[in-house]
């Protein structure tokens, strides 16, 4: 059997370290093609060193100066900057790992996708800002994108091998996030420090916030609509605080087919990687649903979280209004973390910025990434006041 | 598309009446060849004039001349008793529905098999007493035998698609019964009407006993071992008391793919009568998760349950053990019914049963019925003390 070759695009944040992790467990199933990395250059020269790429990409031509000096014996090309992560993505791969953060993503993704080759997404943006644009391309190409998230890829589970016109409606897993069980009222005090205390997984502060919001999980139903080609009225959304029900589909019959796993993301990205087969990951702990206990679920409550609704809204609205939501959503974050404006003028920002959204109905790349400046200076002005 | 021919042994009783309930709902797609009815003459009489079958069965000569003057004007065969069931199972049909209870069903659903039919199975006996002779006999004849039961259908989901050699273990949900938090000591002195309380499901007063004490749950462990063909130590039983998880499979990836639903058996029955399509039962409820409140899982305590643990050991015996286990447990729970023995005289009978019982090592049928009757006797001897 031919080893599939990989393409990695954020091959030193986590998504990539974990790859790699999997690459090199299983050397006689996996190659790598080519690496982007961020500015963890030793990082990267570890990995460039491990598993003989043949073409790196660095942020900036500082970071490829200081990883030439670091492998001085790797022969491949060493590229920087944008033009660097498009070369990563349309080496001669067979599936391509897409796991940069955010809207940095999107043209590279494109080109591999317009290169025909297939996708493993992690980056939420590129399907988030570009779905349609994106989900058009791939179709026109021929090619498959597939989600490397837990929820997305417990869908995908959930509907492997079957008839795709007899899914009734896919439920997506929320935890929740700490406020839960806060009220509106005192949503409105509630501190940084309270809402960086995920209950489950650990993660970085921005995607903590959003989950915190129940934005996190917005973003995912726009990203379950162009994954799935699902009626946007059959995504559903249940909170599940124990985060061992991945997510789930309902057929036409009134079964529910479910993926539940312990909260590793080895297992969703080992699924793509070897999909259709599963790799044996001997080495995790099997699910212990006695040592689990309970499991919940409750209803989402959107006039306390009022950002799930906004995702509603934004994807109903189309062309650029989920890149505006997106755009508008990384800098109140960034504010709320920076301590400039309290928890709830998230939201307070984000509706406000859609709602001044000039429209553009099927937009390209360009109009795209014009929204999403756009969106970041409007919300900019409104943290301001 | 040509409509799939059913035969149905035990069309009268709650399988089978469900099935036909979901041909007349869905009468495009299925016919019925055959139908076999027990003492019910009036219910399959109507059943008669409703499906057109060409061969009916009853359960003696008494119920078919009933049957006669019923619908006077049937041009099918009308034939009665044991050789009646066989007519019925090896009609011209695509699929049986094998759903009559106890040690009747085993010739007829046998004779199908030979016959090249495939067999959707409710009659547990059919694998508790024969697994090994129906197994080899399906695989002979190249036949499929099918799951109709919630939790072996709900595995047999939770495969559809997969690589077979993927699969680490089947995971058996039990509702636990009415006794999953009763000591042992006051298990001594439970009375009838509180084992009858199941919780969740509505069944007979046999099954009913069973499911309390997790002996139900052992035949199915059994069941599912000849089923699925995995070894018996990578099926686990885990209680769930809502009855909502209906059985998961976990995979060499560490992912656990489940099937929920409500607890109607109509859909069970459907996936194998449309099987590999679902036949869209709008009719039904969704499943409400958020209603459903919390699931729970406990470890099943074969100390308080030993019948559990019995069953384990009857199938690691092989041969007639399971089909003595099966025989003891029905002399047992009927004595119990029928106030002659406390509770947990139950697993205290069969297990001295077991431990009397000659093994014979792969059994034909004859050897089969011999070893249900000796052990019905040796049960029976002992609950008289």
């Amino acid at each position: 059997m031919a080893k599939r070759k990989l393409a990695i695009l954020g091959c030193t944040g986590s998504i990539g370290t974990t790859t790699l992790g999997l690459v090199d467990r299983f050397r006689d199933r996996f190659s790598v093609t080519s690496l982007a990395g961020g500015r963890n250059i030793d990082r990267l020269a570890e990995q460039v060193r491990g598993f003989e790429p043949s073409i790196v990409a660095t942020a900036d031509e500082q970071g490829a100066e200081r990883l030439r000096a670091l492998v001085p014996d790797f022969a491949g090309d060493i590229v920087a900057g944008p033009e660097g992560l498009v070369r990563v993505a349309t080496a001669d791969a067979d599936l391509l790992i897409s796991a940069l953060v955010g809207a940095l993503g999107l043209r590279p993704t494109l080109s591999a996708i317009e290169a025909g080759t297939d996708v493993a997404l992690a980056n939420k943006e590129v399907l988030v800002v570009a779905g349609e644009l994106m989900k058009r391309s791939a179709d026109a190409a021929g090619v498959r994108v597939y989600p490397l998230d837990s929820e997305h890829n417990a869908i995908f589970q959930a509907m492997h091998g079957q008839n795709r016109d007899e899914v009734k409606r896919i439920i997506l897993t929320a935890s929740g996030g700490p406020f839960l069980h806060t009220s509106r009222e005192e949503l409105e005090s509630v501190t940084l420090q309270q809402a960086l205390q995920h209950p489950t997984w650990k993660m970085g502060d921005k995607i903590t916030i959003d989950s915190s919001t129940l934005m996190n999980k917005g973003l995912e139903v726009i990203e379950a609509f162009w994954f799935f080609d699902v009626p946007l009225d059959d995504i559903d959304v249940v909170i599940h605080p124990q985060s061992i029900v991945h997510s789930m589909v309902e057929y036409i019959d009134g079964s529910v087919i479910a993926q539940l796993g312990i909260p590793d993301m080895a297992v969703p990205i080992s699924y793509i990687l070897g999909y259709p087969e599963r790799l044996p990951l001997s080495h995790l702990p099997s699910l212990d649903l006695v040592q689990a206990g309970k499991l919940e679920f409750h209803a989402p409550d959107t006039d306390r979280f009022p950002c799930l609704r906004l995702a509603y809204d934004a994807l109903r609205a189309r062309g650029t209004a989920s890149a505006v939501l997106n755009g508008a959503n990384e800098v109140a974050v960034a504010s709320f973390l920076e301590g400039k404006i309290s928890y709830l003028d998230i939201p307070r920002i984000l509706e406000g910025v859609l709602e001044e959204h000039p429209a553009v109905d099927r937009p390209d790349l360009s109009q795209l990434l014009d929204a999403d400046r756009w969106s970041r200076q409007r919300a900019t002005e409104k943290t301001r006041g």
